[in-house]
């Protein structure tokens, strides 16, 4: 995807987020530093990205994509701030910044996190006119089955569960498919829901997609460990190997892992077929996906 | 209220807190063990109690309560699970029982934490037959409001950030305010909401009433930390005390305490009258809340 049009995107959701971050100026200032500090921290908005191509691909307009835009990088801020805990992944660097409990403390990372979380079905509820309620409940419901313990919040359990253990291929994608993969799926439903038109047919070429692109894009996050630097990455290059975490270069090896990211590029191309001429921009975001360098 | 009214209420939401957590026994068993044990863990029920008795108040039947209910005390357990974190309260007892992170790990209780805390946005958006959207929508939005970063997260935090510090007596009830007093303001505006009745002026009552049980609910929790026995709280006793917290006996006397724990009884009281006879319910809950000794 060529930089402008990603950046449109990034502009517009940061915008939307900062905007609405600043009305809740009034709660406690360690809190709202702690939720801004971990939202505008530079990441690609690849979630809320996905919600505006989604949404744009049906026929909507952005404007009613902007409250699940702004949702779904909650979830994934609130995700990383608590995946970067202690007691959890350990890590004090993220995208070359101190994590956010490094840069506050713990008691206000967890508090944040479960703030950003909250936000996100604040932003879902809040009562609008371009949207029928049946629809906005549609998008709640899709959120919180995709992040909760029947989604995402199962795949990091099971990422923890399975520390010093050998996975199999299987165990592996199984993982990263609830792990990473849901809240993808999620972001794709969403804008497709916010749109007004999706048919179950959108939503299930849609949900083909998100499979392809998501395990993509691991199986890329994993490449980029090992072939990227620290600086590209803004976390140590080749941390996953010291780690001893299950890889698929590691699993299959890295050239096998090469070819199978193409193969699911062009899953992903096909998954879109249905929908014409309109998919071109969530190809370019299938391209983006396997060919980013961080 | 007797013993025998507020057990119904009680077995009610554990028979459906139990039925709908064994349909997700399919997830990672500490995860799920850790949601279970967070939440069947010999709770008042308090929560879910206000939610049926509002719904009942206003004609609702309690079947279209249940899974406000459920999801009230999915709220109320993923924040105690939180602030008994080491980095949080770090308490190892709860009702006499090992906390969350105790029995499993610092890891499991955050992530069942997070996973309660997302079922109850679930529950709330699944669809039903017996409630519009747009009231469904209504009470996704109350919970996130009053339980977020503009309510109970923000009481939370100013809660962390006072330690060490001297209270003032308005700091102290707006304080509780936020970290309780809006949990038991969304459990009544829930039940009054999805009986399908609701006007605006029911729920100004009922939020009233929430304020005056709320503190009164405080206060009486600071007297039994005084004159209760370590049996009779699950927790040892004199602790508030010992840690130096800010408590109604310790800034106005135990006296006062009491005589103002009798005002707001009248408070709660006297914010029912509009309700005429049907309120007899929620008043014996109110007097419950003040002669309650645990």
């Amino acid at each position: 995807m060529p930089q402008p049009m990603l950046a449109k995107y990034r502009q517009r959701v940061e915008l939307e987020l900062s905007r609405r971050l600043a009305e809740r100026s009034g709660i406690d200032p360690s809190l709202h530093q702690a939720m801004h500090y971990s939202l505008m921290n530079g990441g690609k908005r690849l979630r809320p990205t996905l919600v505006y191509l989604a949404c744009e691909l049906l026929g909507g307009k952005l404007e009613q994509a902007d409250s699940a835009a702004c949702a779904l990088e909650c979830v994934h801020s609130y995700s990383l701030v608590h995946d970067d805990l202690p007691a959890m992944d350990n890590d004090e660097l993220r995208r070359g910044q101190p994590t956010c409990h490094i840069q506050f403390d713990e008691a206000t990372a967890i508090l944040a996190g479960d703030a950003l979380l909250t936000w996100a079905f604040e932003l879902l509820s809040e009562p609008v006119e371009s949207l029928s309620a049946t629809i906005q409940l549609q998008t709640i419901h899709t959120l919180s089955r995709c992040s909760g313990d029947l989604g995402m919040i199962d795949g990091q359990a099971f990422d923890l569960g399975s520390e010093g253990k050998t996975l199999s291929l299987e165990q592996l994608k199984s993982m990263h498919a609830a792990k990473t993969g849901e809240l993808i799926r999620a972001s794709l439903r969403l804008g497709a829901l916010v749109s007004g038109c999706a048919t179950d047919s959108d939503l299930e070429a849609l949900d083909h997609y998100a499979q392809s692109i998501g395990l993509a894009f691991q199986i890329q996050d994993d490449i980029l460990d090992i072939e990227s630097t620290t600086e590209q990455l803004g976390k140590p290059q080749g941390s996953d190997a010291e780690r001893g975490k299950a890889t698929y270069p590691a699993l299959i090896g890295l050239a096998q892992s090469k070819s199978w990211l193409n193969e699911l590029h062009q899953e992903a191309v096909k998954a879109l077929e249905p929908f014409g001429s309109r998919n071109s921009s969530l190809i370019e975001l299938a391209d983006f996906v396997i060919a980013r360098n961080h």
